[in-house]
């Protein structure tokens, strides 16, 4: 089958999927049956472009690494009507996460699934805000709500729960959902203090310019409340969460947990207890003997407690553009796999 | 959709598989609409059964736990006519392993497949001997050939590298495939001699009486040409790959590794190098900071190093009779999820 795909958002995510699919275009048709065009695109910074038949995918990558606007196939069409009237199956949400209103991607989801269009996304905005909301959506028009790349990127977990691991219940999830935050913690514990590994984390791009989102633990917040709600069906809204992120952590702090053979990590937790869901976000000291405590650097992890496995530990890397284009297409493949059914 | 099962064997798995089944009725039918009835049973010592309308399984497990034979709902039908006319949809194939000839197994897994019967299976035999012809089998007759049980019972891999991992290339898996040698070598460590492990291993049911599948790699190395040949595609024989055991580490060579800060793992290792895949099961001295080092006990693990996502590494329970048995459920929800498709 040849899907038509559109994408809301040409950042980091949006170019890492269109590279990674123009790479694999060949291995991708072969392995999976699998054939595509790219037929829509909107970004506020380069404009929105329309072509039924296919964009020119190589220009529009050049001319957006150049920070140029894209000069072919424009369109009047704002992202609404062009996720509505384009030809479409699938809608990548590709912009910036708001964990506050959700929006604009939220808008851009409804629209995709209200005109039975596929969404795969890795903004964990409509994701956290609203999941319960558009996946009804979603199966009302028989179509995907994709989120993959939504927690933790490169690291499946979502697609783990929902295919290798279906059948276990699941009652206990523990991880390091941040690898900003632990690539801070596994620098400190080599003896820096913690705005000198901030400035080193900024400088290389794992910390924004404002870091609050990744050091006060709020982005590990709103992916404990995306596994709460699809893994365990909590229902619960981002502000249920506490959360304290790793801006109190000294020095002292880490030279003490290794006294005691101990690490500190970022710890987004979610548990089944007497029928509640319990969660949260906070550092917590980890002994050593846990896999999550060998878990070092920009890399994630999660601990998955079932009623027939036990522990299942995966670890891989957080984020990164082609790590999250990855995550993209590998919903897109989902997709793909069972006809959208 | 309601499925209709037939078990060949009727063992440690064949009943762990039951007993899941039973118990999580009410969940899977909610969880994924699932609903099944089991309808033929094969075993030699208990004898073969077959009831169109669904069997009495806790009479039969009952029967099985206390060594006596089935009395209800008796078939002159020998396995390979139960499996070619009985009503059912999925054929589990849970008999023993023979890594020689793939004997009997291979004859059941045929004769289900060729009458158009999905088969879901534990058992290395056919798997590691004839996965390629009977794909193809398979997909003749638009039937499924899943083999997760194979690989690691508990810790998803197939289905880890077929579904979250869609899309990534991967150049390279190397794990523990050997839950019982891992905990010999993780005792040895802590200062007992191999032969005096060993005994405690059978004592606790981890080793067979005659230990010479897992103490010689012999397991791991069905396991590893299972992997190479469906995640790489070698098309190679079990003869093929190279093999070495545990049975010559001492004592010694545990201290020499620690005094390096290394520990000792029996490793299977598949690889792509210049368009060859190249395979091994031999002890090696592993790194304390690799993740692999830190997995103790008759845990799994595998390290699979792909294109996007660099090193992804899964770990989890190895073998166990409800751990098996749930390679077997999620298979057959994996067929129940797409239809047979």
């Amino acid at each position: 089958m040849k899907h038509t795909i559109g994408l809301i958002g040409f950042g980091t995510v949006g170019r890492g999927i269109c590279e990674i699919l123009l790479d694999k275009k060949n291995y991708l048709k072969e392995k999976y049956g699998f054939e595509f065009v790219i037929t829509a695109v909107a970004d506020f910074a380069f404009g929105n472009v329309y072509n039924p038949d296919g964009l020119d995918i190589p220009l529009m990558l050049k001319q957006a690494n150049e920070k140029q606007k894209f000069t072919k196939d424009l369109t009047d069409y704002d992202n609404i009507k062009l996720i509505k009237n384009s030809n479409c199956d699938i809608i990548c949400e590709l912009t910036y996460t708001d964990l506050t209103s959700g929006g604009p991607a939220i808008d851009h989801v409804r629209a995709a699934l209200e005109s039975g269009k596929h969404i795969v996304t890795s903004n964990k905005g409509p994701a956290a805000l609203f999941y319960p909301e558009m996946k009804k959506i979603a199966d009302q028009n028989n179509v995907k709500f994709l989120i993959e790349g939504t927690v933790c990127a490169g690291t499946p977990v979502i697609n783990l729960t929902d295919g290798p691991l279906a059948g276990c219940d699941i009652s206990k999830i523990r991880g390091i959902l941040n690898g900003t935050t632990n690539y801070m913690l596994s620098e400190m514990e080599k003896g820096m203090a913690y705005e000198e590994v901030l400035k080193i984390a900024q400088e290389l791009g794992y910390a924004e310019a404002d870091p609050t989102g990744d050091v006060e633990g709020h982005d590990a917040r709103g992916k404990v409340t995306i596994l709460a709600n699809i893994v365990m069906g909590a229902g619960i809204k981002i502000t249920d969460v506490p959360c304290r992120g790793i801006t109190k952590i000294t020095s002292e702090d880490i030279e003490n947990a290794k006294a005691q053979n101990k690490r500190w990590k970022l710890i987004g937790s979610v548990e089944k207890k007497d029928g509640k869901v319990i969660t949260s976000v906070s550092p917590e000291m980890i002994d050593y003997s846990h896999p999550l405590a060998g878990v070092m650097g920009a890399t994630n992890a999660l601990t998955f407690t079932t009623d027939l496995l036990g522990d299942v530990t995966i670890v891989g890397p957080g984020a990164g553009k082609i790590e999250t284009g990855f995550s993209i297409l590998t919903d897109i493949l989902s997709i793909h796999r069972t006809n959208g059914k």
